[in-house]
């Protein structure tokens, strides 16, 4: 049997860290980082759970993947630059052929975002994948919740809906082919945190963040926090690939109440516009004009003639739905 | 049903938090810190699951206690002072009760020692704590594990053995009685950061590390990582109060491998022993001279006459022991 210092050596601690900024990784008490002058520090944590954010059989290469990408999404979503993180891990047992595509998956997206594993926990216990991520960025220039005003412009990256498709498709919800279930499947299990478009965007968004319950929702934290209103353009929210074949209905759906796309949603005033495209174009990420801050309080969803649509829109919630 | 976000709110986001280093707290996609200018940061996460690291009746006061005090105890044996905290909890429900509890012991012992809790998350799955804890100190004063040097002195804090004496009574391994081992049980189920000796022994001692798996197994880190031996005191090994009562033989064995007692272990250059015990005395914590490091590697006990001692010691493992 592996032990918990064996395992952590073996598969977490192998890429040496070439960073000043990393004073001391994994194998002490601490991890010690030496912060970049001047720079203010970004910190989240994300907990996942296996059978609740995971399925208990999911791929622990995409799991890695998952896991780091969520949290690197947080980073993104305050135009924050990634610098470290820590893994703590709950095991059922120490399975050796788990552990290394697991942590192969983890390690090729932190290396992608020269993002260092720092240190952790490991313990036995049903599996359960929390990590730390700290990223910088100059004081001052972090895209808050609480900073959209009215007037602004309201912006969403890639496109959204198609990784709700794909459990709609696990759960027969909907009748998907093969290579189109595996297509939007990509986006629920590999999502691709925006890193480079949340750094372009300092100085230039106001308000950001990262859609994990649905744009909806997730949108409703922003107005909420800055204390307005909006109105959405329901048919010019940018559908995923597949979702895109899809009827209507169901692209209105997918694409304002859909989970688990990890797009940055963020609001600028209108005369960033030509910033807003060239900061999309820099960083190679698609953006898309979706609507408008209001002064009036709520979530509006109009039509491409501008009349009002009426449709349900809830996000999730972890102790309220089932 | 109580949802995620009134969780947050009503329970851990209740303390205002007034602290020029923490720009913003609970709330957005990330919390920012401003790191004081200088200062190396030391970060470290402790996860505990509920069967494993504590019964699943816990007492929620005094677990709400214990898992900041074991991730105040790794900022400890580092010299770091506290700064914040993320928690990341798994609920199997949101009972309020429990909720209410948890979040006392928790902030308490956090205000104690002006740690905030600046973020993190929750959902629901089996019962599972993170704690991701984040403390400064000047670079170059942090307290390895790999500084120890040959001549040494070995210094514990506190007491030994209480925590494991409390165990092996719910195990019915030994008879206490009823007070006895409510006493014990106080070391298990609160144990003291030692925060201000860390501190105060900044540039005073070499190497550290708190016990939290058995002091035996626990110095064999700092052996390892120093690449150095050290030779113990057996009956110098200061035992808890209630644990003084017990035969020489479960003294041995309960200050030697008992977990959870979470004081320091630390050495020291022999030349520095009067700084020592200033820095005990300053930070009102009790100190014990227990061994010495030496150059010929391994651990070896001896008596209080000098000659060797055979006995077992073995460190408590998450995927090697049952």
């Amino acid at each position: 049997m592996l032990s918990e210092f064996d395992l952590i050596k073996r598969y977490f601690a192998q890429h040496s860290i070439q960073d000043s900024r990393i004073a001391l990784g994994i194998g002490d008490d601490c991890a010690l980082l030496n912060p970049s002058p001047g720079m203010q520090m970004a910190i989240s944590s994300d907990m996942l759970v296996s059978g609740r954010h995971f399925f208990p059989d999911a791929d622990p290469y995409k799991l890695g993947h998952k896991c780091l990408a969520v949290n690197l999404s947080d980073l993104a979503a305050m135009g924050a630059a990634p610098l470290g993180f820590t893994l703590a891990l709950s095991l059922p047992e120490a399975n050796q052929d788990w552990l290394a595509e697991f942590s192969r998956g983890l390690l090729a997206l932190a290396d992608e975002h020269h993002c260092h594993l720092i240190g952790g926990d490991t313990t036995k216990g049903p599996l359960n994948i929390c990590i730390t991520i700290f990223g910088e960025l100059p004081p001052g220039t972090a895209l808050r919740r609480d900073a959209a005003k009215v007037g602004d412009d309201i912006w969403v990256s890639g496109t959204l809906g198609d990784a709700r498709l794909a459990l709609a498709g696990y759960w027969n919800e909907v009748t998907l082919s093969e290579s189109d279930h595996q297509l939007a499947a990509t986006r629920m299990h590999q999502p691709s945190p925006r890193i480079a478009l949340g750094m372009a965007l300092r100085g230039i968004a106001h308000a950001a963040l990262d859609i994990s319950d649905g744009l909806a929702g997730d949108l409703g934290h922003i107005l909420e926090k800055s204390a307005v209103g909006a109105s959405l353009f329901i048919d010019q929210l940018p559908a995923g690939p597949v979702l895109q074949t899809q009827p209507q209905e169901l692209r209105r759906q997918f694409t304002l109440n859909g989970g688990d796309d990890y797009e940055l949603c963020f609001t600028a005033p209108a005369s960033n516009r030509q910033h807003v495209i060239a900061a999309a174009a820099k960083s190679h990420t698609a953006v898309t004009r979706i609507g408008q801050i209001e002064a009036n309080a709520g979530l509006r969803l109009v039509d491409e003639d501008g009349k009002p649509v009426k449709l349900q829109y809830k996000s999730f919630d972890h102790f309220v739905n089932p």
